[in-house]
Formats: structure tokens, sequence, C-alpha cells
């Protein structure tokens, strides 16, 4: 085990009903900006019960967030933030939501001259947020418990994360019954991003640390458990729930104290989306196999011991292919032909923008190059 | 799983060397309360890394903290509080030591007429504390990251606990190179301590929370499997770092979320140590495998899971035995007899304690009666 630095302030409110307590939490009585995304939220009752729950504050609405949020929309809302003086924001969403309403806050009060600086130095300059509350309506990310955003630029098909420990949520809503109605499609989503981000934390090799192996094995177990139940019963609360603590733990960095990270799917995934418009969780499903086999001889112990435990199968090729396997009981795709893509076109895309952007080397021994990640890809066809 | 509220913020900085960190957390440049026990810090090096680290602080110093920490001896450091008008309060030892300076910052700031009151209203009235940190050298307690505290009034032997937001340590340091020197049998005691914890958040029935069930048995896996490399080869710091990490999870409060708890354990143990002087966790280890074997009909399902997935045994009474057997490894007693204790004594002076407080009863039904806990240690010959 690595020395680490864990903290996590954010307050959970955890189960059906929740919703209504969110007034004592909010740290302010000036204007609220309440950032929502395609208006599901007025279909499904969760706008009414948040605009029930603040009747007493001044709330000033942004809708519109989209999937992947854009730099683009997220700017016009730091101009309505200022303009109005909001004082807290309240994201009540997805991660998109989530992530869009962490960069607004920090835009907000950025002194810099020019706000994409926070994405191009990943937060490094983030010294001050705005309050931000969260209400959760699809479970996938982790944005309501952690500091990080992803945010993507349109005009220059960039998706580039910042991190900062001022962007954690001071209280996250997490209510199984505002993600009943969610569509297949997100759900399934949701489970596989869930799922790589454990991944991210855990697949590498054995570092001593037995207590961060088991529980992060739990977390897989029970997302291949649960996961399939919220999608054939949609309304299961129970499901639901355990989906959306999984989720929330996959990836508060809990998980990750003092063992080795990879990542190396996401940051080809990110750019993946980038290219092509693929769902986040869709690139995820194509390149993690991908990163596992290209790097077989490496993960194979941790591969083989995630086999034996959570799998109940015994190589670490077996391991893949029931992974993929899992996916597809998802109906997640994961190859590239299933999205009518030409893996090498998209190989030789990543690598050269891996390229043009000095990107530094990344996954656990710090040594995928641009040539490694058009190799991985390459194997996803 | 039940509807819960989580939140946890304290910043833990775990691994070798951290103390030197301490400086920058301290969010004062005023006097700053120093705690300590018996003075094993002085022989081990802490205090001189501490000392070290706060160079710059005015450090009060206040030695003298006891195991099972006597109110009359915290009365004694909130009047140096008050005098020096302290501004942070930092414990350097284990559970104890954390404790009472957790009960320090609470008192030196108490308007009311009777500290006491702060306990024997279990904190309720607590408004507000001193901020508190720690360097905990003894895995056990979780103290380091939760809202409780355990004291004990000598004079009429009473011990009690009480909770509050106010009391979570701001910071905690986990370093696994302080518990190197410890002697074997509070080691030992650590192990007991973490495991009855996980315990009683975990061994109930069964609440649709496979996730945390599966947290729980990660623990409780992870205590068994490295409680006795940290006996049997105490300067094995990845034994002692993975122990260390384990105990705090296992009273952070984050295992228990959203499942019903059962505490009937400490409970009755917390009656033992005030009446016998006995060792926290050496009631625990003696209660225990009692309330199991009570509550056997209504404990089944959960004490054959434990059975199957961390001991690899098919019967609940084999988890208990089996579970006997790991204290017995650990060279822990488990029965009245190994102290010189006459069961139906104890049995009868815990059950008049009961009565005379009007405790409410307790366990996961809430219907365990002094009656009920009499019947409990009188099959604990």
């Amino acid at each position: 085990m690595d020395n680490f630095v864990f903290r996590n302030p954010t307050e959970i409110l955890f189960g059906k009903g929740s919703i209504a307590e969110i007034a004592s939490r909010v740290p302010t009585s000036g204007p609220v900006l309440f950032v929502y995304g395609g208006g599901s939220i007025k279909r499904n009752g969760v706008y009414e019960q948040v605009r029930a729950a603040l009747k007493a504050h001044k709330l000033i609405e942004f809708g519109g967030i989209e999937p992947n949020p854009a730099y683009e929309t997220c700017l016009k809302a730091v101009d309505v933030a200022k303009k109005e003086r909001v004082q807290f924001v309240l994201a009540v969403g997805g991660g998109s939501v989530l992530d869009a309403s962490k960069f607004i806050a920090t835009a907000a009060l950025f002194t810099g001259a020019d706000p994409w600086d926070i994405l191009r130095t990943h937060g490094s300059n983030v010294t001050a947020a705005l309050p931000i509350g969260t209400v959760l309506t699809l479970p996938a990310t982790g944005s309501e418990s952690n500091g990080f955003a992803v945010i993507s630029r349109r005009t220059t098909s960039e998706k580039r994360a910042f991190a900062s420990n001022h962007i954690f949520p001071i209280f996250s809503v997490l209510d199984p019954e505002t993600t009943f109605s969610l569509p297949t499609k997100q759900v399934r989503n949701g489970i596989v991003d869930a799922f790589a981000h454990v991944m991210e934390q855990y697949m590498t090799y054995p570092a001593e640390a037995p207590l961060q192996d088991r529980l992060s094995e739990s977390v897989l177990q029970t997302l291949i458990e649960v996961g399939p139940k919220t999608l054939s019963a949609p309304r299961d609360y129970q499901a639901c729930a355990s989906l959306m603590w999984s989720a929330t733990l996959a990836l508060n960095t809990f998980l990750g104290c003092g063992v080795p990270q990879d990542w190396t799917t996401h940051m080809i995934g990110h750019e993946l989306t980038a290219f092509y418009g693929l769902d986040h969780a869709e690139t995820l499903a194509i390149v993690l196999p991908g990163v596992w086999t290209h790097q077989l001889s490496r993960k194979r112990e941790k591969l083989m011991q995630y086999g034996r435990r959570v799998l109940g199968v015994d190589t670490a090729e077996t391991a893949i292919a029931k992974t993929e396997e899992f996916f597809h009981s998802l109906e997640m795709p994961t190859r590239f032909r299933d999205h009518g893509i030409a893996a090498d076109e998209a190989a030789g895309k990543v690598r050269a923008r891996f390229v043009e952007r000095k990107t530094t080397t990344f996954g656990e021994h710090g040594d995928i190059t641009p040539d490694a990640a058009a190799e991985i890809l390459r194997l996803r066809a």
C-alpha cells in the first residue's frame, strides 16, 4: 500500500423522499442557479420536488445541459450566474449536468483571462468555486461525490477533465426513485461506467492492499448482480438503490486509496467520444478489454484474481471474455464494427491527437504511448 | 436498503512520514493542546515527530490520559484548555486519547452548568467543539474518523458514549510505523475491536443491501488475514497498514449506511469494563458469541452468509465456533472463567444497571431487555 491522502466531505442524503431535505443544506438565502439537462426532470416529478423543497429560495433556472456537456453552453450559464449574483449552484440530473455545474461554479469565480485555462491546466489553477449541491438522477459517473468534472469543447472536438477540492458537492441527494423512468440505454451506460471506474483503480498489479482489492471486488460483484435487474425491472427500488450506491462508491476516490491506478481506458475513451460522438460508456466497453489484452502479461495476476473471486473462472483470458459477455448481457456493444467505425481509422486519429497534444504517457506503469494506444484500438475492430 | 445520511469530512493522511504534513492542516496559529497518554509516544519517536512538525505552534502538553479515559482527568484538561485559550486539540495516541480529546474539545466550549450532561444526553446538546486533529498510534476504535467518543466516570463506575458532528477530526494521521512498538496485547485488542465494530453493523438480518454486506465481509476477511501477521511480525509495514486502514473503515460509519445495526455487544461490554476493569476488546470477545448464540434463530441467515463467504463453513453454529477460534488464535480469551469472573454475578450486575438506568432496549430489533442481557452473559461462563 502506498501513502495517500483521502478526504471526501460530501454529505449524502440517500433514499426516497430525500429531495425534501435539501433546503436546510443550502448554505445561503441568496439566488440559486438551478441547472438541469434536457427536461426529463419535468416529466418525472423531480423538477416539482426541487421547487417545492426550495420554495423559500430565488431559483434561477438554466436548462439544456447536453450529454458530454459543452464548454460553450457552460459559458452561457456562467454569464447568467454572474449577472444574477448567484450564491449556490444546484445541479439536478446525471453526470453531465453535475460536471457542467462544477465547471460553472468554478468559472463564475475564476479570475484568469480565459476560462478554458481551468481545463487546460486540469484544475491546478482553481482557487475557489461557488458551493455546489446535487440531486442525482442517473447513477454512473460518481460526480455526486468527487472533485472531478469533464467538459467537451465542441468547436475543437476536445474533451478535458479537471479536478479540484473546491468542486466536491457539499451535499448530494441520491433518491433511487428518480431513476425509475430512465431510458434503458442510460441505465446500461451507467452500469458500464461505474464498472469501468472500479476497474481503473483495481485492474493493475498486486500492491499488498488486500482490503482495497476486496472493496473493489465487492462493487464489481454487486454491479454484476444488480445491474441486469435494474434493466429488466426498472422500478425495483432495492436493485436501483444498490446500483446507485455502487456507482457512487465506484468513483468517490475511496477505492483507489494507496493503490496503483490505470485510467488508460478513460483517456482513450474520451478521444473516441470527441471524434465520433459515442456515449462515454460505449467507448469504455470498447477500450477496456483492449487495454487488458494489450497488457495481458502485466495485468495477468489481477485478471486471474478478479476471475477467481468475482466471476468464478480460472484464467485471465476467460476473465476478459466473461467481462465482454457481461457487457453484452446489458446490450452494450464492445467492438468498433458494432458502431460502423473502422478501428484503423480510430487508432490513427487517437494516436495523432495524443502526439499533437504531447500527452504524457499513461497507465499504472506510465508507459502507454500514443503508439500503444493505437495498438489497443486496432485490437477492437 | 433503508434511507440514510452519510457525511465524513475527516482528511486522512496515510503512510509513513505523514506526521510531517500536519502543520499546514492545523487551522490556527493559536495555542494547541497536545493530548497524549502514558508516554509511549516519547519512547517510539512520535512525540519528537509531532513537536518537529508543529515547531511554529505553541504546544500546551497534557499527558496521562488513561485507557478507558476518565471523565475526571478530562475535566483537568478542560481547565488547562480554557486557561491557555487553546484553539485546537491535537490527540496523539490510541482510541482512549482520541476520545478524551473529543470530550475535552467539546467541554471547553460547553455552556451548560454540568459537563456530564454532554454524556448524559449522548451529545444531543452539543452545539460546538474546538477543532480536533489526531495522530493515531493504535488501530482499533475508528475514533480517528468518526463523531463518537466514550468516556468513563471512575467515581460512579459509569461508561458513556456521545456523538456529534462537531467532533469529527478535521485530519487524522495514520502512519503504520507508529504501531511497530505496540504491546502485543494492544494489537490483539485492536483487531478484536475492529472486528466487532464491523459485526455490529453486519450481523443482523438480510436487508437487501448486497454492497454493504460485501464491504463488511471485505473488512472481516482482511482482519482475519492480516491480524495474526501483525502479531507475529509486528514490523511488517504492509500488514500493519492493512490493519490500520481496516480498523478505520470498520467504524467510519460507512459500512452501516442503510442497514440495520445491533450494538448489543458494545452496550453490554461497556458495563463489564465499568464493573470489572476488563479491556474493551476483552469484553467484546466474551459477549459477541453470546449475543449470536442467544439470537441464533434471528441471525441465522447472516451467520450462514458470513460462514460461507468469509470462513468457508456451512452452518451458523460453526461460524460462531470458528469466530471464537479466531479470537483464541489472537490469544484473546472468550469466557468469563478466563478472567476469574463468575458469569452469574456479572449477569446480575449488568441487569441491575440496565434496570436502574431505565436503558431502552437495544439490538437490531430493539428488543434486547435487561433480562435478555443477563441471559446472554450467563451463556459465557
